[in-house]
This record gives structure tokens, C-alpha cells and sequence, in this order.
């Protein structure tokens, strides 16, 4: 079987590495000449969008696939005419819209942070004086780790944030006293099967992913599991879907979904019974899903602008290096690491042992 | 870094798979055109002994591995004299040659069966009345998954394996009882650190591996380890190495080693903290060695000679699905499976799930 994945990036080398067991090859899509995916199959290097690359693809691949939100939702629209595109482009809309993506969760009862739709200034003095500040304006389309945010503090601060985002179309947003980040990865079959990965506990720096750790037996694990069902329910989706979540309390507020695999679903290479990667694969191709559960304690932390130590990082017990061949570059994601331990008091001595031997920039 | 790979099957395709999170590249030198580790690398099509790949691979690589016994010692002594080679030759010479791997058993007081070299047919009549019948004729050079082998039953049997082997210079082996084979793998670095995996069980089908069980807290797991040490010493051994073994009683014989990954030790790439296709990477590419313990009960399963249902096998819990992209044939393997479980009871009932689902033939 021939999957064709749009998007050359990580996300889509890891995919790869998950389909070659199962005997399915990639071809990639992508218009970067050093796309870190190509070693692991074909790369097509084009614009997204270019015409007799789509028409190759649909002609080569039995399924479609995409590795990431910045791939056009046209480019899938065109290729679902004549070849099988999991998720759907239109998963991929909602999600590339945050009011859309708002929108849907509201009328599917999954709880968000209170949020107004800003088409301008004067929209944005409204929501704020409404929802309250500090709260944080979002432009509506893009929005990729942190980029095109600004967060408003007093009233006085609403002109500077409507022209800090270009003035173009957003959402305000009122910021919610959270705990802590999380989120919830499922996959789901095209006869409507779900399972779910642990409910996984995450950490930020500049908006950057940099840990996450699986939790086991989570009080909250049955509300995400029940937010992430009716969010892929009601798309009707295929494949592997993550919802970020903020916890308050024993509360639960939606942030966003990513249509596809997840940064903060990597620690499923080795400590899950089946990765996210490889149920992502197994479900895009129609494959029975496989089991989500965690082996045992693991984390993962993300190996951000620079290199470490390789040898510094191979030596600690358990530690699971996974480099992307990527150009090091200030607040580029250039790889991984998973940490699998027998229980949590060593996770934890590991996680600093590892966090100390990565200098993030 | 890039790796040169003499050997581009199933073996190599799972080297590389390791080698690539390491930002690693490998580069395959192996005559078939469909060699299927192809697509993890680079295939350099051409004789193992091919003056011009040879120079081509000590061009590109940085270091040199092999992946199976079946390829030249003089094309790695070639190499060897302007790149990085691990195994050396001489572990892969003595591992191709019956009567000296025997004999460095027997000089480094590693047990084996009765054996004696044999040149003629008078040596196999003098060998079988000495050592006693019955017992096994093995070429001397060559023998791969049980070929090039006869066993003789009585005396009279001598005239008709020794033309069964094609006369060729060969070893006799007296039979031994023994209850059960089992294979120890080890990884020795080039400062000559030694790590061990739990020792395996291994059942075996017409000379082909069927079923590895790695042991918990074998009680000839000290005993195995000294073995394979003293071995890998005296070679001063740098990667895999995988000693098999027949256990009767409370000893340990050892039948013969292979100077490379295993096919019994594929159960390491989920059951085990590290995989022993990426410890064998990280020792020749001089990088620390990883933990080599298990996650918990686990089997390998291999797929011999037609693949299976693959939806009935991916619906098994904690089966993982290994393909190697090469055509069905009798004999042949194609693929394998590898079985983690939270506990025995539950791995037992897997493995019977899963060997029903593949038919041997």
C-alpha cells in the first residue's frame, strides 16, 4: 500500500518509520528540499497546491494523509475527489479557524474559556470590557506554537494588540486560571471506533512544547475521553485527533485540536503498546486500531534550538533519543527524547537528569 | 554520520530503522535489487567484493557494520585496512568456520557437545564410532537456518550424509538431550563494556526460528553471560553478538555464535529499553551502550513462508506487526511479531492466539 502524506516535516518522518512494519510506504509532499521525511520514502518536493503533484499523488497513493495544520485544505478538497484523504479536509478547516473551531466546541458542549469573535478595534474593546482582562487575542487563521498572540492586560493595551496581530480577523479570548496544560489523543476508525491514549500532562516555554508525561488512572481521564468523542464523532473523523486542554479544578476547558498526530503524543513510541504514529497509519489505511495503553512511566521532552550532549543523553537509563535530522535554529523543535522508568520516583529523578542536559534557547 | 551495511535484508532494514533517530544514514552494499532494506537508506547494488563499492563505502562511511554471516571476510578486511570496521573480520571468519568456532569454545572452556573436524569419509566413520551415534554432519563452511546438514543415525548412515554434504571438509557433533535451545545476546563496545539481554528460549521448525521467549531471572542467566563474555573478550568484539545454546540440566552447551543482530533478539525493539538493532549501532558508532532490560514478559513470533491475516493479527492485543517488504516463498522469512503482556498467563494465551493465526509452511 502507497500512503501519500502531505508535509515532509517530523510528524511525517515518524509516520513513515510507523508504516514500513506494516509494509505501507510514503510518498511526501512537500516544498522544502530538505524535508527531514525523505529519507523514509519518496519526497515530491512542490508547493502544496501544485496542480500535477496532487494529480501524481492521487495516481501513486491508496490513501491520503497530512502531517500538520499548514498544509491548504484545498489541496486536500482536490485530492478527495478521486482518492481516500483521512482526516477530511473539512477536520482540517475547523481547526485552521479558530472561530470555527470555538464554535464547534460551544455547540457540542465542550467547555472552552469565554472567547468573542474580533473583526476589528472596536470589536476587541467590546470583548474585553465583556469577558474581562487579561485576556488573549488570537488572529483567526494560523497560529503555529505561539506565533500570532498577544496578550491584553488592561483596556489600555487592546489598540497595541489589534495592530501587533496585523489587524486581521481573531478571536479574543479571557485568560483562565489554569493548573495546568494537558491533552487527551485519540484515534478513531472509519466505522467510528475510538480508543485514547492516556490523558497526558504538558509544559510550555515561549508557547514551545518542552514536556509532557502520560498520567495513569487521571480523575479527569473520562471527561476528555468524553470531549474528544463528540469532537471526532461529530467530524466524523479518521485518524489520530489531539484536543489541548486546560484543567481547573476538576474542570476541563477545550483549547484547540490538531487534526493529526501530536507533539505531546511522542512518548507513544516506546511507552505505549501501539504509537500514535502507528495507530494514525493503521487507521488512514483502514487497519484495525491497536491497543493505546501506556507500558509504564514515561515522559517526553522536546530537544529545542540546540544539540545536546548525545553521549551525556545516551548514557542515562531508559532515556530514548529520537533526532530529526533537522538544521538546529533558536525555538526549532529538532527532536526528542522519551523517558520509560519502572515507576514515577525515578521518572522524575530522569526527567531532571535529562532536563538538566538540555539548554533550551 | 554515515553507516556502511554489508547486507541489505530484514536485518539491515531494522539496523537503519534504529540508526535514523540517531541522525545516523545508512548506506546497504548487497547484489539484489530488491534488497528490502533499500528503502531506509541507500543501496549501493554490486558484489559483496566489489573492488569499486568497496572503495565507495570507505569513501562515504564512517564506520562499517555487516548484517549476516553470508558475506566475504576479505571484503571487510579490505575495508578495514582505510574505515572503521565492527565485528572485525576475524570474529565473522571464525564464526563461518565450524571447526575453529568450535575449537575457540573449546579453548576458552566454553562447553560444548562432542565434536570432531572431518575431512573424509574414514574421519566421519572414525568420529561417529568415537563420539557415538546419534549425531549431526555439518559443513564446515556455509549452513544457514539447517542446511548443509545430515544427521546420521547409525553407522551405516555415514556413506550417505557424507555425500549428502557434497564431501566437503565439515564437523560431526555428537547429539545432545537437551531440553530446550535458548540464545544469549550480548553488546560489547569498543572499550569493551559488556551488556546482556535476558537469555531466550527459542523454538525452532524444520532448523528455522519459530518462537523466542526472553527469559525473567533465568538461573543460567550468570552462567550465559559468562560464556558470551569470555567469547567477546577473546575476539575483543565490538557490537551484537548472539551465542545459541542448548541447556540440559543445569549446563549450558554452546552450539555457535553469529557475529552480528539476531533473529532471536527481535523481540528487543518493543520488549526491551533498548533494541539490540540500536545498541548494535550505538557500539559501532562508538556511543554509549543502552539498557538493555526488558519492559516485561514478551515473545517473537516469526512469519515463515506466507503472511498471515493481517487484520487478525493487528487486532491482537500488544501484537506489534514486523513486515520486511520481501515476496512470500516457502522457507522464507518475511516478517515477525512481537507480543508484550502485562503478565505470563496473558503473553501464553497471546502467543497461541497469534501462532494459530500464521500458518508455517
Amino acid at each position: 500500500m502507497n500512503l501519500g502524506i502531505l508535509g515532509g516535516g517530523q510528524l511525517a518522518r515518524m509516520l513513515a518509520m510507523a508504516a514500513h512494519p506494516l509494509n505501507i510506504k510514503c510518498l511526501f509532499l512537500d516544498p522544502a528540499a530538505d524535508a527531514c521525511a525523505a529519507p523514509m520514502g519518496n519526497l515530491l518536493q512542490a508547493a502544496y497546491d501544485d496542480p500535477a503533484s496532487l494529480e501524481h499523488l492521487s495516481n501513486e497513493c491508496d490513501r491520503i494523509t497530512f502531517e500538520f495544520e499548514n498544509v491548504p485544505a484545498r489541496a486536500l478538497e482536490i485530492l478527495e475527489q478521486s482518492v481516500a484523504v483521512a482526516p477530511a479536509a473539512v477536520a482540517l478547516r475547523s481547526a485552521n479557524d479558530r472561530v470555527v473551531e470555538k464554535n464547534l466546541f460551544h455547540q457540542l458542549g465542550i467547555e472552552t474559556a469565554p472567547f468573542a469573535q474580533i473583526d476589528s478595534e472596536q470589536d476587541l474593546l467590546q470583548a474585553a470590557e465583556k469577558i474581562g482582562v487579561p485576556g488573549i487575542l488570537k488572529s483567526r487563521h494560523s497560529g503555529y506554537d505561539g506565533k500570532g498572540q498577544a496578550v491584553i492586560r488592561d483596556i489600555q493595551g487592546v489598540e497595541q494588540a489589534w495592530k501587533s496581530i496585523g489587524e486581521v480577523s481573531a478571536i479574543y479570548e479571557g485568560f483562565v486560571p489554569f493548573e495546568s496544560e494537558a491533552s487527551i489523543i485519540a484515534v478513531r476508525s472509519s466505522k467510528g471506533e475510538i480508543r485514547f491514549y492516556p490523558l497526558v500532562e504538558n509544559t510550555h516555554n515561549n508557547g514551545i512544547l518542552t514536556l509532557s508525561i502520560p498520567s495513569e488512572d487521571h480523575p479527569l481521564q473520562a471527561l476528555a475521553e468524553s470531549m474528544v468523542s463528540k469532537l471526532s464523532n461529530e467530524l466524523n473523523y479518521v485518524g489520530v485527533i489531539a484536543l489541548e486542554l486546560f484543567k481547573v479544578g476538576d474542570k476541563l476547558l477545550a483549547n484547540e485540536y490538531s487534526p493529526r498526530v501530536h507533539n505531546s503524543g511522542h512518548w507513544t513510541i516506546e511507552g505505549a503498546l501501539t504509537s500514535q504514529f502507528e495507530n494514525h497509519v493503521r487507521a488512514v489505511c483502514d487497519l484495525p486500531l491497536g491497543d493505546t495503553s501506556a507500558f509504564g512511566p514515561s515522559a517526553m521532552i522536546n530537544i529545542v534550538g540546540k544539540l545536546p550532549d548525545i553521549d551525556a543523553i545516551l548514557k542515562v537509563p531508559g532515556a530514548h533519543l529520537h533526532l530529526y535530522d533537522k538544521r538546529a535554529r533558536t525555538g526549532r523543535k529538532i527532536g526528542h527524547i522519551t523517558i520509560c522508568c519502572k515507576d514515577r520516583v525515578e521518572l522524575k529523578q530522569r526527567i531532571e537528569q535529562v532536563s538538566n542536559l538540555i539548554n533550551i534557547d
